[in-house]
């Protein structure tokens, strides 16, 4: 059978160690996987615009220096993904979560989501486009298990 | 020059009367524009799922019967689309709303976004994406009026 | 709102009435749709082929010349269609169904399965990747009625 | 000449040792393909949503859950095929292996059909969507054999 | 049932009466059918890049002025076109209406072939791509009447 | 013949009259052909952003405020256009221009180039991927007339 | 810079040694480039459907099991190629070899094509579709070369 | 993570430092980044058509006979790039580069442009296209820094 390394995008909250957790899991089982992600330092993504490019004083531009260089590596990451995991975490909100998991679907790569039942409700539309909702980052680690087997 | 319908999706917020200001805003200016929404009765949509389809006792599958059905509409209102406006108001979560946009995005669709300055951090990667970012319903139509002109 | 024609492709089993009670169905409640299907005379889909073209001794290559000339309709109809209702009957292997299903939904467009429970397990990897699974022709004239409201 | 892996996804059938003949085949002549295909372990496939996101009640749910994980490896695998072939054996509906064959028609993906004579009328839509239709695994390896050299 | 009006874009041999005895039927039998080609005035066809954008002493680049013109026409034409006809007749090389299927299959037309038994063995890869290939007009007639049935 | 209504997109230069001298030959003649543009009043595009969105300080905020609104209505009529014509003026940079010609290009969108010999060699990439150039506004116009005859 | 190695298909006449000439020619400049064509020996080609998948009486359906199967190398070997080179000698109708040209034009891929100045005129549509037109073999490895420098 | 390669194709002004300042920087970096660009000889790059292709008397197609050859390296490029940098120098028009800018958007690969703040209204359109507006090289390279760390 084939020797395919499956590309996982990690999108979505990034003040717990669930991506950590899933990487963990998934060297200890040795899976056939690479995992790639935003930058998850709050500090260095917020900032990247303004520490490359300069100064600015309005914050709304301030963050669109940042949101710019950080979609270069979101989109190729996605576009390069086989699947994506888009972890809804109990705080914030999360919206880019939310638009990378609508940006991967038309672009017709499947997703799953990562997050409570409390959150089930306000976010029927996008597990109803993800092809599993797991409450643990244990149970992605066994889909990608069950995936390459 | 040309007499193009422009098909505008309105994405997002239920609770305001922002959709009715941008459409009735339209009609005054007598624009060529046609509106289209998901369904913006809160308990209709809800409900669509297990109303046609039959009860379901776990809320997770009452919602997804909902949102499969919802999604149909959707999906095919952004694809038919020229330009798609997405309204983050004050309250909720809202992820379908930027759900919503990512998908519009990666289907090659122009968005303009339509929210207040509070949530310009935590929508930064949303508004990169978009076109413009207008704080109120009149300036989408104003734009809508310079687009058709 | 928009006046859109929803352009609805019904795919599947042709010895039951339910194309004709969808039809009746949306036709009764003056919905904005507008249908399309194979052609489902059994004898003169099977036999247009050879009726048109020329005989042939062999079945594989007098199905093939009728299977070619109907795929044009079915692959064009998809190809236009907003929405694909697939029917599965109680009877016959009905692959073509499955198939278009599969079609559609490579195509970027939604589906809906309706067939009865018993199928159910034989379906799931079709009704996994349609947003309803429907029992009754009744239920896609509600969903129609939904979609277009 | 050019040394290409080709990558084969190998749908439908798994009651008889179609793949092993076709694998054990192409690897006897050296032949320089990959194959990839579903989960073939009846009970390990249908179980694998509730075995790892946890029990339903109702059958239509938990073969959902299981549906979505695999169509995960069943999407992937066929995008990135250069090569599909699907096997229709003697008994059981089989709707997913003519769902894939659908879905890899509508990708732009070839595909081989692997069945019967008695099947030939009840498959000549699929039939038509391929490029040749075997009777026997080995031919199937032939066939590969021939288009690597 | 829908009221389509589809389009058939009709490419190749311009020598023969081909297209007005596909038209003329057309019109006998009012099928909802609209028909495109490239423009057959040989002379015109030919000269419309001198004619337009100024003389060429050499006649590899004359020609290039008017194949770019056409190819705008032709594109265009296969782009909208439901269905394509590709006729090739028994003399010259026709090498452009290969290409029109070539580049019809690509963009996912579906095509029809018209010639003689003579060129079977010549066209064997176009008939292959081919959803039926015809030997008089008349039977493309009898295709498009059964399409719009 | 088909009743086709053309969709002409004209790019580039607003400081002399060649649109007009387009659209006015066009009338003339009574094309099916229907035209679109950016908006061509040079204040009302370049001050649009900060009118409707409120003042920048910084002229490059400024613009992109304008460009971004513009953008929606470029984008959009390309996606529409069946040709795109675009137009170097003697003057300016007009890099809006070559960057309309690139996004049709990659579109699978037809493009005329139109502008005097002195240019030839500095648009030797665009003139490549056009269908053809012209030095007058007229021979667009012949163009069309010969296109939709 | 970059280490890619360019993917060579190399289309049209079999009779000639145009192919030796382009690989060794690419071999002895060591040039990083990796071809594929068809399978060029004529009977293998030609009778590799029946010999594979059983004799069939009438030829037209003997050629059908051929093309069938060659055009999975064929549009594969296009989908993979960046570069397409489309061959057409002094004999023979040769109309795959423009079907090839077409199907990868509408596939985004750049063609070359090698032909006499005798074929020009009947060449004009597939040479203004062509990046480059050559008259030997020789001018095709100068152009690698060029392209990978 | 993932161990990825990014591609990189640096288009625009050729009489500057700019390209060999960011390779050189990102290989000082040892970033994981593969550069590719048009030929940058100029000389070479005007007079590849006719050195290979044969003379022309014609300025006009002298020069088509070098872009078009160009256009596969340029063409191919972008496709296989992940980020594409657009350099805009001091002096001369570089059409090319816009409208490599333009065919890069709407083949869906991110941009970063590169030019001094004096052109920054000129290039209003393709800055909003852009994810990033650098004025230095070295700011490119902390940008690939980043989006590969």
């Amino acid at each position: 059978m084939s020797q395919k390394i499956w590309q996982i995008y990690l999108s979505g909250e990034i003040h717990s160690d669930w991506r950590e957790r899933i990487i963990t899991g998934a060297r200890e089982r040795n899976l056939p996987v690479s995992f790639s992600s935003a930058v998850t330092d709050h500090d260095a993504s917020d900032m990247v615009g303004v520490n490359i490019l300069g100064q600015e004083e309005d914050p709304f531009w301030r963050d669109r220096k940042a949101s710019g260089i950080n979609s270069i590596r979101t989109s190729t990451s996605i576009r390069l993904a086989d699947l994506v995991v888009v972890r809804f975490g109990p705080k914030y909100k999360q919206w880019n979560a939310a638009f990378d998991a609508g940006f991967a679907v038309a672009s017709g790569k499947p997703i799953i989501t990562l997050h409570d039942a409390e959150h089930d409700h306000a976010l029927k539309e996008v597990d109803e486009a993800a092809k599993a909702t797991c409450r643990h980052p244990e149970q992605v680690v066994e889909i990608l298990s069950y995936l390459v087997s």
